[in-house]
């Protein structure tokens, strides 16, 4: 029995109705920490490659790590991971509020679901730790808001935990994501459409968090180091962003330094960015709330009432759907975005990619690519909410354009063909999220080597460049930066931390001693770090990624941009190529982006690459 | 305007209801001549890579070529096209029957369908080339038999020709074909699929042989040289196989030479087989029949009265059904055969991945994978053809396990886990056909190689190997026996010829010049195949197939068969990469299997291989 971990990993058969529950080796504990690592190591052994991510020989996996749930600040997470729809890559998506925190106090590590329900189903998972798989039809068609309070109610505990999807899942939307704790989205990359392909309208756990099925190692060191932990660090100045403005104070940072996307990221800066900044956040807040025992309390409760949509007391907006939601599409209306943010929240779907997606038709439309007749009728115009707000609806449901819509950026560009693609921004079929490289070039390099396509979250490299100090001109230096954050992040997404909070290689291992009992150095988990993200290159390289699809989009390659530091500047090919030569160079990846046979021996995953000579 | 052409593409965007008419340049009709040249050519152009297949943004293409509709013998062909679902490759499948020569009648080249139609759609073009967008609601779920009658009398021409999807293709079954003329499938790759994903279930033709809208460039001369070619080649004994038995010979000769597909490639000679072979055929033969005024006339009408599934008047059942619905199931019983052959073509599904998929299935449940429980209560042993209806019944409408096994071998085998991969017979997710490699080698590296995964009509190297002079067990010389005929074949689906036609370069190339009006020497063509089969490789190679996707299962490098000349033997790593090595030196291609850029400039391929780095 491993510390820290509830040692239980259950794999649910929906074909078959059954359900396995295996205790995990202790050394794939060590070895893959959990979360976002053991997500990995199981999607790579249990997927032969090139099988259709919507079929039922794809997984889905549920994953929490050893920090999960123990009250260490930030700690409220897991993921959800799978081979993506919209990708095909490996994608992990990260979330927080409370359902994976309850996951682990019911003892389960992973939950791999496998397989398809033949009619919309649900899984409940008792205070006993037993499976149920309980008909969900009447359910199918419903928003994530009504599911979630219907489902507790059935189950008959107030406090039960909900992952559900919404249409847009159901429907198999390509940006269509898992919704947890009604606000809280394990949002990119398409897990919501798997959920949706295997009828598996919703998860939901009770759990008694007095009564966790974990244990520490060192329960009282743990206390006492998370104690000292919370006041020195959370309590500082340094958290100040988060107990002020939250993500929406990067809203004034974006535009000062000509990043912020604005009409499909035709511009940098948003001429109405102080109407949806953290300022008129605050105006419309009502009280800070917390994920499950997280002392950092990031988020925003707003209550916005607006005759068009009606009233709404919820999780305010965070920067990426101010950004995508607004600036993207030209909307510069807080009321607005928070109401589609809510549609979207009850749709499940990812507001990043649903930002982008309605900028890319909003910019078609006004090009004439697109008439109104093609869009439903819909006038498609920068800048109009309620345009928007149809877009969104019609993607949700797959009614007519909105069929193609539902496929992403990439998708609608190969429907409309002809040369669409040049402003289709998105890398790996993943819309870009709210840092435009062409202020920032650190980030043209994240996206493109971003295990899952255009992600923000795996080096937020913008913070040491544009942010900071850093040139954010200059390529020189910069795949550095890139690689140091990756590794590091796909350690703290192992454990799992939320990406809100900033701690270093020593604080985890200290974290991780407490809590397992193991003694790890900084470098033994820097080193975790580089073969988990190796180990996911693997399985990419095994689905037939290479340096071809490491690309960033025509337009910011080659357009520049108008308005602040940035403008007149163009990434250019050049630069965007030795950024990428040095960050091959540097991970000990030959010039095609295949990891070299002596790195893969010196991360020990020599027997995982076989896998790659498939099946023999 | 080309003479040999009907020098119309029809574009039909069912999302928007919009048809196009385009007239193609000569060029590309000249570079490409037509079928799956010129699907190839709009593939590669239309689509960019990695877009999911059975999304709308994939396209569907029927193509024809310049000697579809003329009256040569074995030209009454056409291919259907499309990025396949089963593979992810592009894949072409060839049909006979009536349908693609009535297209080229109503004067279309190619007929492009793009987008997904709203709800379940059928599309007609009339005797004057119109195309009517058509509600087929009301025939959505039924079998292509009724579907194809009722069509017929709906649209008032008893002479309009049909190609129809039945449940399968609707069921979104990798499998699925696209059935034209009730027995007529083109079946490989899924492409049925792809028309159920589009919602449509079917395209009607209406046209008037007498008056085809299309020239040829010296008509007299045409039908002079075809009276000669047919008296002096198709009335010959090289053809008296064809009048005689047809394809179902090549079950004695298979199993002389044993790689004839026994329980799912356990065993390369079937002891039932002459319980199943031509001679049994015969019996039940009524009369012989042909294709569009096709000389050859290969077709077996049979009448068949069973008790288990009543009466048959239909086309017989060709080599390729007997062996794997037939041997690799276990099943010698020739009615039951032409019942599940029946239920197939009305399903609308491919009988070689069918009974590849069976024959697996059965294998699991007798080596207790799979239990009666998981399969529905089917006992699934082989050589019970009511066990083996059942599962197919199953797998059409997606029911129970039929779900998975609706995903190929690939698919079951990734749901199965374990071991189960090493006795899944495919290449690239497309199931093996009837010959079994390890009693003819090069058959290996035809299957490795093939453009679409495991498929025997791009090089049927058996038939100068086992069943031919040379050694079926060396690996020397093979490649070259390969390319020769991949790129011969090329030309031939080009053109498009059936593949019972045996036809060399000069005697095609006399063909297109009296069509066409274009002279072209032997060396001509036979570069336009190898530029076509390079062309395709791109398209495979910017989906991220490499060597390591060129791959030959298990079983068949591992495992030796019991029976015949190939007893004992392995095909064997070594003996299996030297192939490869010499294909792709031979080819110009690298050590991974990508054209090399001397080979591309000699191909005229140049331009087109920088859409590999897509997007910039």
């Amino acid at each position: 029995m491993a510390y820290g971990y509830g040692n239980r990993i259950a794999y649910v058969d929906l074909t078959r109705r059954k359900v396995k529950i295996r205790k995990p080796r202790e050394s794939l504990l060590k070895e893959y920490i959990g979360g976002k690592g053991l997500a990995a190591k199981l999607l790579y052994d249990m997927l032969p490659p090139r099988i259709d991510p919507l079929s039922p020989a794809n997984i889905l996996v549920f994953a929490v790590g050893p920090l999960t749930g123990t009250g260490a600040p930030a700690s409220a997470r897991g993921v959800i991971a799978t081979k993506s729809p919209a990708t095909g890559t490996f994608n992990d998506s990260n979330g927080g509020g409370f359902f994976t925190s309850y996951m682990k106090i019911a003892g389960f590590d992973a939950i791999v679901f496998m397989g398809r329900a033949e009619k919309p189903t649900y899984i409940y998972v008792d205070h006993d730790g037993k499976f149920h798989f309980r008909d969900a039809s009447q359910y199918w068609g419903w928003g994530v808001f009504a599911t979630e309070e219907a489902l507790r109610e059935e189950v008959g505990d107030k406090d039960a935990k909900v992952a559900a999807i919404g249409p847009a899942g159901e429907n198999l939307v390509k940006i269509a994501g898992v919704v947890v704790d009604k606000h809280h989205i394990h949002a990119r990359g398409g897990v919501g459409a798997v959920m949706g392909s295997k009828n598996l309208k919703a998860v939901v756990i009770s759990a008694d968090p007095k009564n966790p099925r974990f244990e520490l190692a060192d329960p009282d060191g743990f206390n006492e180091y998370n104690r000292w932990y919370i006041k020195e660090k959370i309590f500082s100045e340094e958290y100040a962003w988060a107990k002020n403005g939250g993500t929406p104070s990067i809203v004034e940072w974006s535009n000062n330094v000509g990043v912020f996307p604005t009409r499909n990221f035709q511009d940098g800066v948003f001429e109405e960015w102080e109407e949806i900044s953290a300022d008129v956040l605050k105006r419309f807040r009502t009280s800070k709330a917390a994920c499950y025992r997280c002392s950092i309390a990031c988020r925003n409760l707003v209550k916005v009432k607006d005759p068009r949509w009606g009233e709404f007391h919820i999780d305010g907006p965070e920067y990426e759907t101010i950004a995508m939601v607004g600036g993207s599409a030209g909307v510069g209306d807080f009321k607005a975005i928070v109401s589609l943010n809510a549609l979207l929240d009850d749709m499940g779907m990812d507001s990043i990619s649903a930002g982008n997606i309605v900028g890319y038709v909003m910019e078609l439309y006004e090009k004439g690519y697109l008439t109104k007749k093609d869009l439903n009728g819909v006038e498609a115009k920068f800048g109009d909410p309620e345009a928007e707000y149809e877009l969104i609806k019609m993607m949700a449901h797959r009614i007519g354009f909105g069929d193609i819509m539902a496929e992403g950026v990439k998708g609608i560009a190969a429907y409309v063909g002809g040369d669409a693609y040049k402003f289709a921004i998105e890398t790996k079929g993943l819309e870009y999220p709210a840092y435009d490289p062409r202020g920032s070039v650190s980030m043209a390099l994240a996206y493109a080597t971003a295990d899952r396509g255009a992600c923000h979250l795996r080096a937020w490299s913008i913070a040491e460049e544009a942010f900071g100090e850093l040139d954010p001109f200059t390529p020189e230096g910069k795949a550095e930066v890139v690689i140091r954050l990756q590794d590091l992040n796909t350690i703290k997404w192992s454990m799992v931390w939320c990406d809100f909070i900033a701690i270093n290689y020593e604080e985890m291992a200290k974290y991780l001693k407490l809590a397992t009992g193991w003694d790890m150095t900084v470098e033994d988990l820097r080193w975790r770090g580089e073969r988990i993200w190796n180990l996911i290159r693997l399985f990419n390289v095994r689905e037939g990624f290479t340096r071809k699809d490491d690309y960033v989009p025509y337009r910011i390659l080659n357009e520049p941009l108008k308005s602040g530091p940035p403008a007149g500047k163009v990434l250019g090919r050049e630069k965007f190529e030795k950024m990428l030569d040095d960050y091959y160079r540097l991970r000990g990846w030959d010039k095609n982006g295949i990891p070299r046979k002596g790195k893969l021996r010196s991360l020990r995953l020599t027997k995982e690459a076989r896998k790659l000579e498939y099946p023999a």
